[in-house]
């Protein structure tokens, strides 16, 4: 059955620990409920192979955990973003780095704006959302999630030509 | 045959007044050929019903004048965008309304960040492109084209809820 699936922000904020260890109980104060959010970790954390990211912005924590976990997992993650933000304030990039993810950024000065992620080169996630705590919470956002082999495909290749096309080598 | 189609920019800088007026000749010094932008303005005017579009920011003057063409043919067009680029330099959000396309914005502190657009109730465009002349000719972008009728349902509801949130009356 195909992936046709699309994702509105903002989410309202939930606990977001089962997402991430469906093993462990949570009796924090927020609410343990799905969300666009939740959803959206979930799909990403389905990964079994790899996860490659193309995004503008990174600086959500959660995000960064959900990203930190397959990469303990043994996922081969890779994440391409923009040079004008990487150093920002908050952003995730620095701490990814610092655990082994491998990261490339853009050396232009156009914008690398895209916000896309495939996961295990059969599902594509796209839309608005940057990866910020703003977006998932206070954004009016959208992210489509498809599987359709002909729009894989595509973000896939624009994947792999940015990512030689940024090689610091 | 279903639509599925990505559309990765930057894209060249073309002539696109065989694309608005296919009739006409053209013997300006730009480049008569295809670009992702010209098959973006290509498939906007195929509307001949409806004109749904949702876009943070809108100051291309090109797309500006594919909207315009379309309200002049009858296509019924409703824009929707964020209060806080409205009125900026540059912006189209005015000249659209001077000519008398019906534009509603966010209220809210949070960003209208969507980039979507729902051509005749039956084509979704969406994906990391604002409708700015830095996105279309300078930005790292991505365009997903779909007639999936999930997907196009879900854009257009989206569509419709913040059409009413953002109703003014
Ligand atoms: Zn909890
Ligand atoms: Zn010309």
């Amino acid at each position: 059955k195909p992936i046709r699936e699309v994702l509105f922000f903002p989410a309202p904020v939930t606990c977001i620990e089962p997402v991430l260890y469906p093993m462990k109980q949570c009796s924090c104060p927020l609410p343990h409920t799905d969300s666009a959010f939740s959803r959206l970790l979930l799909l990403l954390l389905r990964a079994q192979r790899s996860l490659e990211l193309c995004v503008f912005t990174f600086s959500c924590p959660s995000l960064a955990r959900a990203v930190l976990l397959l990469h303990s997992r043994g996922v081969r993650v890779r994440v391409i973003t923009d040079n004008d933000y990487m150093a920002a304030s908050g952003s995730q990039i620095g701490p990814l780095r610092s655990a082994g993810v491998a990261v490339r950024h853009d050396q232009s000065s156009g914008y690398m704006h895209h916000k896309f992620a495939v996961v295990d080169g059969t599902v594509v996630l796209t839309g608005s959302l940057n990866w910020t705590v703003q977006a998932t919470q206070t954004n009016r956002e959208n992210i489509l999630i498809t599987d359709d082999r002909v729009i894989v495909k595509a973000y896939q290749q624009e994947f792999e030509r940015l990512w030689q096309e940024y090689d610091p080598a």
